[in-house]
């Protein structure tokens, strides 16, 4: 066990490569249930719930921090060359992909506390929907990041269109809202936020699903021009 | 000169980590400019100008891929340790925000050619303030990462607030307007996009200066609880 000195090395090394891995998946875990809980409490207008969402951020920021300080203790002890060094730049961009997620979640909480000051303008149907597929996009972009997966990363990517089509149908519906009635503007404009906050949460996944692709075969889709609203 | 290998090793990585600071620093200028331009195309009401600015973002990319690989290159040849490891792994994280710094810039004038197509709501005083705040904040964050300046990065951080008092300010001006006279809906809802691209760009100047501060004295002053509309 103890015998050589590279293989202690690279046992160690293994186990902090494991410990990298772990730590981001929690991380992707936890922040894919936030944008869950999120919704949730906006759909039940549950202002606690909301509360809850927010606090629980500290979490989320304490793994950035950790996973954060993984890539770089693995950087300064092992040296890695590679497709390891490839990995664990990837993760430390990753991490704070993750955390912006997370910050976006709390956004929607902040604004939910704000509509539940007010009557509600309709029942809730298209942001759930995109919540969901904003929310899978999340996972499946760990999921590809953990298993190089590129076929996986392009579902991602092509998802995001998705994703948008909602966002702007939503945009328009509110528009209408507000023409018809001013007094719903307060509230249509925080859902309108909120329908961006979404959108932005997919745009964080599709960078990861990007960055994947990139770590995986050095082809930059990143920056394939498009046009996000 | 060629006299011994550590020498040679040397010099290179000095090189190597001058090329780095180059490219980091003129990405820096690039972002700069594009958030200005971008604000000059809105007020001058000029599409041309919007498009130049769009199309130009493709160097800001070019600029992110080269930064990105800079740095693999430096950990893969150089295997930094201490304060230069720490440099580069926040460099890694930073030609990221100025990439999405640049999306922004980009989404300033995509909103901007729409709103090129219906009379302007009013003359605008505010974004461009905003616009000035938020391009100092991308100019000192970056300025504080080359000079491990941690006094000039609190600064920065501290001008977030000016950035998000501002974006209220433009929401409550907007939200009257709408609910005046709802023909305004529509611009009104893309001047409020624009002003929440810009508060977008002064988040990710204050993350850069955060990671600035956690580079410098590994003090974490990310996730200090600051919340943002």
């Amino acid at each position: 066990m103890e015998n050589a000195q590279p293989q202690h090395t690279n046992r160690h090394y293994e186990e902090d490569l494991r410990s990298l891995r772990a730590g981001l998946l929690k991380m992707g875990g936890l922040v894919e249930r936030q944008i869950a809980e999120a919704i949730e409490s906006l759909v039940s207008r549950d202002s606690d719930h909301a509360r809850a969402v927010i606090k629980n951020d500290e979490e989320v920021n304490r793994m950035d921090v950790s996973n954060d300080e993984q890539c770089i203790r693995l950087l300064a002890l092992h040296q890695p060359t590679a497709s390891d060094l490839r990995f664990i730049t990837t993760g430390l961009k990753i991490t704070t992909d993750l955390e912006r997620i997370g910050d976006n979640a709390v956004n929607i909480c902040e604004r939910a506390l704000e509509l539940n000051e007010v009557p509600q303008l309709k029942p809730y149907v298209d942001l759930p929907r995109m919540a969901e597929v904003a929310q899978s996009m999340v996972k499946d972009s760990i999921d590809a990041f953990m298993r190089n997966d590129v076929e996986l990363s392009r579902q991602v990517i092509e998802r995001d269109d998705e994703v948008d089509a909602l966002n702007y149908q939503i945009y328009r519906e509110l528009l209408s809202y507000m023409a018809e009635d001013p007094h719903t503007i307060g509230a249509a404009t925080r859902l309108l936020f909120i329908s961006k906050y979404l959108e932005r949460i997919a745009d964080h996944s599709t960078n990861i699903a990007e960055m994947v692709v990139f770590m995986v075969n050095g082809k930059v889709v990143r920056h394939m021009d498009k046009k996000k609203q």
